[in-house]
C-alpha cells in the first residue's frame, strides 16, 4: 500500500468470496480493509470471513465497509475537508468520499442540500465552506453547484459528478461536461468516483496538516 | 408568412445574391426582411439590390440585417422580455434574440456580464429579472444561468445555450445539456438558437400583451 | 416552495419510505404532496403513511400520486393548455403534464393519436388547437409532431420528446434532435420531462391568466 | 461497370489531374463519364483533357460533370422518379440523385420547397408525387419530410437526409436519425448521398420498367 | 389502412391487454391483425379476445402473429422478394420482413447462413438471388453482406442491420454504418427493423407486380 | 478579483482590439493582465495599448502574454510545483500552466519528455517529482503519464489531458477518458486546460504555503 | 473450418438447445467443439448431447467449454504466447485468449496482476515477457499495460481492451481508445475480445512455428 | 530506438525547424531518420539542415520522407508483407505501411484496387495474398475488405481503416469499427495509422524471419 491513499477493495463486481478473500488478506498486511460499493452479501461474506477481534463501521447510504484489526492505528491529520451535496441523490458518492477520508485522518463537515435552484441555502453555509482546508462538491443533474461554490472561496475545489438525471446529458454526463467546462477553477474526477474524490482531497490534507505541522516531506 | 413570427432569412450558407434575391422578394410581400447570421458581403449585396426607400438597420455584434419598406407597419406589444447574458462571448446568440423580439414589437431589457461564478452580480439585478414578462437566458460554457435565474424568479425563462468553451462538453454541448438537466423549470432551444429563443419569447410576449389589452385571439 | 411550480418529489430512485417522508412534509408545508414516477409501491408507502382527511389522486398511465391537505385551496387560472400526442406511448409523459398542469390550475385540453403520418387527423384538431393559450406537443420516433402542429397554430408551442423508438436514434434521441432542428418556432424540454414541459406551459399560462384578469405582476 | 448502376468518380479529395484520367478512362471504356462533387478545376481538367468529340454537362448546383462519347446510346427506362426537396438547401444533394436518374434513364419530376411547416405546400402537389412510381425525398434539419410525404402515397419513398443545421443533431444528422426512426415505411441513404439514393430509385425504376415492357430479367 | 402496407401492432411495451384490444379493432376494421415483438403473453392475450373463427399464425422466431378473418382476402402479387442472411442471429429481423412480405402477397424466397467471411456460400446462391426482384439483405456485426452481394446483383438491395456484436460498433452501430458507407448502392432500414424493410421491399415488388400484370397506378 | 486565482482573458475568439480594452482594464484595477491562447495579433494589440512603464512577458510556446504595471507587487509563496510532460506537443498546455503558476507566486519545476513508453526516463527523475508539493502531469493520446507518476508519488497530481492524437479517440479524447480511468488517485482538468491546471496547483500550492509559513486563512 | 483458427460458438444469446446442436455438429465434422461465453445452462445442455466419449474441459473464469472427440488430434506448434493481465477483472477475456491458444496448439505462460500503477511488479516479470514469441495484454480502466510493456519488451503485443470501469470512458471505452492511441506499437481487438485476441497471437504462433520447423506455408 | 521498430517523426503539427533539429539528431544517433505526414516545407527545410552526403528517398504519395546516413546499414528480414487496398484513397495510409516495412527490412508486395464490391478482383490475386506472411489490409468507407482477405488466407492479417466516407460512419468510424466487428480473426491499428499497421507487420515478419533463419531471439 502507498503511504497516502489506503487501498480499497471495488466491492461490486466481485463475489461475496473474492471480497472477503481480499478483506481478509488486507486486514492481514495492512491492519485494515475498506470495500466500497459493497451489498449486504458483501459484508455478510467479510464478516463472517474476519476473525472476531476486528471492528466494521457499515455505512449504508455509502455503501462502504471498513474493518479495522484491533492493533489499528489510524492516521490524525491537522487539516478539514468540507463535504458538500445538492440533493439526497448525492448522498453515496458523497458518503464513499466521507469514508475515506476519514480513514485518511482528516477532519470531514457536510454540507447537505444546496442546490443551485435555491442559491440562499448555500450562502447560509459560507462561513463552513470558508472554514475547510479543501472542499470536495458533489452534484448531479446540471451539476452546477461546485462551480457556484467555487465563486464563493479561496479554497481548492474538486468536483465530484453524480449520475443522476435522464434524456440528454443524463446519468452524470452533464454534471462532469458542466465541470469540466466550468468557468471558474476547480479539477474533477469520473462520475460517481467519490473515492477518488475523496482520496485526492485526503492528498492535499496530508499536504497542508503536513506544512501546518512542520511534518513536511517526512510522514 | 405566420402572423406570429415573422420569416428570417438564414444567410450563412447562402451566397450574396441569393440572400438579396430572398430579401427583395420579402420585402415585396410583407414589408420587411430579416437577415441572420448575415456578412458583410450579405449585407452589400441586400443593400446594393433593395430599392433606396427601403430602411436598413445592420447590428454587427448580432450579425443581422433588418429592411423595412417605407410603408412597414411594425407591430407594437404591451409585454416586456428581458434577455440575459454571462459574458461577451453570449453577445452574438443573444443580439439576435433581441433584434427578433424587437421586430415582433416585443420591449427588450438586457441584462448583461451575470455570471453563475460571480453571484453577486445576478442579484444586483434581481428587480429588472424580476419585471420582465418573459426571460431569455443565454449562457455558454457549463450553462448553469438559466437555473440560478430561473430560481430566483416566477417568470417563464428560456434557456439558449450557447456554443463557447472548449474540451469534453465545448461548443455549447454542455451548456445545453445543463440546461436539459436543469433542476428547476425551463425550456430550451439549440445551441446558438438566437432567433429560434426570441422568436418564442415572443410569441409567448404577444400572448400575454394580448391578454393585457383584452385582444385575445384576435390579433 | 416557488409561488409559480408545485414541488414535485421524483420517486423513481427512492425507497417508499422515503417517498413517504418527503410526501408528509410537502402536505404539512404547502398542503400538498405531488409524486411523479411513482410505482405501486411508492403509492403504498403514501397512502399508509399520510393521516385520513388527506385527498388522493393516483393516475395509473401517468405515474403520479397527488395528495392534498383537506384546508388545501388550489390556484384556477383563467387559461387554457392544449396537450398534444402522436401515440399511445406519449400517454405517460403527456399525462405527468396534464397533471402538474391541473395543480397550477390551467385549464387542459387533450387531443391524442394524431400522428405526422397520418395528417388529416392533425387537421381535424385545428380548432382544438388554436383554441388553446400554450401547446404542449408530446412525441416520439421521429419526433416531427411539435414542428408540423407550430406550423398550423400562432400559439406557442413546447416540444415533449419521448423516449419511444429504437435503433439508432430511439429512446427519444431523435425526437430531441428533430425538436432543436425544427423549422418552426418552438422550445423544447428534455426526453420524458413531462413535469418539466406542464410547468413551463403552468408557468406561462399563469402570465396570460394575469394579464388577462388584470393580476399582473401580483399574484 | 455493373449493367445497372453506371460508375461515378467522386471528385471531392481528389485532384483534377487523377479525376481527368479517371473521366478519360470512364470515357475510353464505357462511352460516358459522370463526376460528383466536382468544383470548377476538376472540371477544367477534365474538360481540357477530353477530346473535343465528347460532350459535357456540367450542373453548378449539383456540383456534376457528365461527359458523354459521340457514340454513346444513353438507356431510356418506362418509369418515372419524382424528387422532392424542402428548402434550397437540399438542391445540391437532390441535383446529384437528379443527374443520376437521367443518366439511367428514368424520367424525373422535380417538386420543391415544401417543407413540414407549411403543408399546404405538400399537398397542392399530391397529384404529382401520387403519379411517381418512385420518389427521393430529400430533407435537412429535423427530417421529416419524408415521412409526411410516405403517409400521402402507396409509392416507394427513399429519404435523402441533408446536412443543414446547426448545434444538436445539426449537419443531417437528426435528418437521419429521424428518417430511420419514421413511423411510416421509408428506406434511407446516407447523410447527402444523393448519387445513392438516385442510384437506389434508378434501380427499383428500371425494374419497373422492364415489368412494364415485358423485358423482365433480360436487359 | 394505407393500402400498400397493413398496420402492424408493435407489441413490445404494451401490456397483453393493450395488445388484444388493438388486434380485435384491425381485424374488426381490416379483416386482419398483424403482431411484432410479441411474446407469449401477448399471443396468449390475442387468441383469448379474438373469437374462434379467426385463424392464427404464431412465428416464434420472427415473433409475430398474424390474424385473419374467415372473409379476409389476402393480396397476391407478381413479385419475388429474397431475404438473405448472414447467420443465425440474423433470423429474427429477418423473420419479421418475412412475414410482412407475405401479408403484403409477395412470393419470398430465403438464402441463409452466407456470411461474408465465407464467400463460397454466397456465391453457390448467385442464381436464387438474381432471380428476385428484389433483396432484403440481413447482417449484424461488420455488416458487409448487402455490399457483397449488391456487388453480384443489378437487384434493388434494401440492407437490415441486426443488432448482434459487442464491445465498439456493437449492437448493430456498426453494420448500420458499414452499409450507409457502403461503396455500392443500396437503400437502408433501422436497426432490427426488419418490419420496415419487409413493407419497403413489399411496396417496389407491388409497383413491379402492377407493373408486370398491366395494373399500374390503378390497384 | 477572487484573491486566489488571477482572471486571465481568454484571447483566442476576441479581437485585437477587445483583448487590448480587457487587458487594460485588468493593469488599471489589479496591476496586472495576463492573456491566454494569444496570437501576435493580440500581442501587438495589448502592447500598443498599454502604457510604456508597463512590462511584458510573451512566452510563444504557451501564447500567453502577461503585463505588469510599475508597481505591481507579486505574491511569491513557499511551496513548488512540478509540471510534468510527455512530449513537446504537450509544452503549449504545461507552459499556460506554467505562468499562471508564476503569476501565483509558486516555484515552478519542469519535468519533459517523459512518455510512458520509456519508463526509464520517468524513474531517472523521481527524486524532482518527490520534491514538489503539487504536481500537474500533461499528456495526450493515451494519457497513461499521470497514472505512472501518480503510482511512483504521495503528492497531489493533477492530470491535463492534450488534444494530440488521430483517430478513435483523438484529440485529448482518450487522454482524458483514461485520467478519468485511472487506477491511481488524480483529479483532472478539461483538455487543453492548463490555466485551470496550473491554478488549480496554485490555490493547493498557495494553502500549503500558509500552512507551512503560519500563515493559514489569513492570506 | 479454417485451417488456422478453430470455429469457436459464442453461446451467449443462444438457448442451450441451440448451442448443443451446434457443439454437436461441429464434433462431428472437426472432432472438436469450443464454447465461448457458455453459462451453465449451456455447458449442462451440451455434456448432455453429446456422447459419452467425447472429453470436456470446463473453465468457469473463462466461461468456456471445450469438447474434443476421442480420436480428436491437436495440433502443436513451437511457440510460446505470454498473457499479460491488470487485474482479476481480467481474467475473463484473458481466459478465454488462452483456451483458444491452446486448441491451436501454443505454449500459454501467464503473468497476472501487474497494473500500471505499480510498475515495479511488470519490471519484475520483464524475463518471461521478453522470452515469448507473441504477447497478449489484457486491460481494462485506462487500459495503458500493453503501452508500458511493449515499450520494454521487441516482441509483437496485441492489446485485449476489456469492459471494466464506470462513468465517462468506462465499460472498456477508454481502454481500448487508449490503446488505439499508443505511443508505441500495438494492434489491438475489440473490447473483451478474447477470443480474437487468442486466434490472432495464435496465427502469428503458428507461423512463427512453422518457420522454425522449416514447415512454412505447408501445414 | 528500440530494436524492433526504428523512431518516427510524425512532421504533421511540426514547424519545418523542429522537423529538421529532430531529423538531424536522428541521423546522428542512429543514422537514420524517417518522416511521416511531412509537406513540402518539411521536406525542405529537412533537406536543407542535413549535410550532402546523406541519402533521401520522398514518396509523394504516403508523405513520407527517408534519410539515410552513408554508414547506414538496413536490416534484412527474410520474410514477406503484403499491403492490400480497396482504392485510391488508401494509398497514403497504405503508403506510410510500405516505407516503415521496408525500412525494417521486410519484402513488401503490394496488391491495389481490390474492393468488396467487386469481388473477382480479390480472387485474382489469392496466390499473391497466400504468399505473404503477413497482411495488412487497408479499407476506407465500409472497411469490410479485410473481413473478406482473412475469410481466404490462413495468413495473420492486420486490418488498417482508412479516413474516408461522408455522413454517419464516415472518416474511417465505420471501418473502424467494422474492423473490430469482424466475424473472421483481425487485430486493427488505429484510422489511418498506416505507420503502427506496417510496424506491427514488421515486428511479426521479424520474428517469424528470425525464426526462419534460426536466428530467434538474437538479433
Ligand atoms: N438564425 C436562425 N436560426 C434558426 N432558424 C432560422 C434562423 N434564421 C432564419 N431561420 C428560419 O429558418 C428558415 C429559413 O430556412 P432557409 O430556407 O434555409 O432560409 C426560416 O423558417 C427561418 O424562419
Ligand atoms: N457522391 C457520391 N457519393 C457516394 N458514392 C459515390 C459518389 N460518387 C461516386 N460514388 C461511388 O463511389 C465509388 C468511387 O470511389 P472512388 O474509388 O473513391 O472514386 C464508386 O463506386 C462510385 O460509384
Ligand atoms: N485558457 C483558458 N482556459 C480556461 N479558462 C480560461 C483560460 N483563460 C482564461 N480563462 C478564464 O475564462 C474566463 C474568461 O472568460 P471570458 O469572459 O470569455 O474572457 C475567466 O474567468 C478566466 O479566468
Ligand atoms: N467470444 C467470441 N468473440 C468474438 N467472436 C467469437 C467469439 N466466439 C466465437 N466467435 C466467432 O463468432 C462466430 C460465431 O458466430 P455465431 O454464428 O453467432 O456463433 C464464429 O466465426 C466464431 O469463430
Ligand atoms: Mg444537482
Ligand atoms: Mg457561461
Ligand atoms: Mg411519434
Ligand atoms: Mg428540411
Ligand atoms: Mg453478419
Ligand atoms: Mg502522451
Ligand atoms: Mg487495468
Ligand atoms: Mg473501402
Amino acid at each position: 500500500t502507498r503511504r497516502g491513499v489506503p487501498e480499497a477493495i471495488l466491492a461490486d463486481g466481485k463475489t461475496p468470496d473474492e471480497a472477503a478473500t481480499l478483506a481478509a488478506a488486507a486486514v492481514k498486511s495492512t491492519g485494515r480493509a475498506i470495500l466500497t460499493r459493497a451489498d449486504d452479501t458483501h459484508v455478510d461474506a467479510v464478516v463472517d470471513t474476519l476473525n472476531e477481534e476486528v471492528t466494521f463501521h457499515r455505512d449504508d447510504r455509502a455503501r462502504t465497509l471498513v474493518a479495522h484489526a484491533p492493533d489499528f492505528d489510524p492516521p490524525t491529520r491537522d487539516a478539514t475537508v468540507g463535504i458538500v451535496t445538492g440533493g439526497t441523490s448525492d448522498a453515496e458518492a458523497a458518503g464513499e468520499a466521507s469514508v475515506i477520508l476519514e480513514e485518511m485522518g482528516a477532519t470531514v463537515t457536510r454540507v447537505e442540500d444546496v442546490g443551485v435552484a435555491h442559491l440562499g441555502r448555500v450562502i447560509d453555509h459560507l462561513d463552513t465552506l470558508r472554514a475547510a482546508d479543501v472542499l470536495v462538491v458533489a452534484a448531479g443533474r446540471e451539476g452546477a453547484l461546485p462551480t457556484v461554490v467555487a465563486g464563493l472561496v479561496d479554497t481548492p475545489v474538486i468536483g465530484l459528478p453524480v449520475s443522476t438525471g435522464y434524456g440528454h446529458g443524463g446519468s452524470g454526463k452533464a454534471a462532469l461536461e458542466g465541470m469540466l467546462q466550468s468557468c471558474t477553477v476547480i479539477s474533477v474526477v469520473n462520475i460517481d468516483a467519490g473515492f477518488v474524490a475523496g482520496a485526492q482531497a485526503g492528498l492535499i490534507a496530508r499536504a497542508i496538516s503536513d506544512a501546518r505541522t512542520g511534518n513536511d516531506q517526512a510522514d
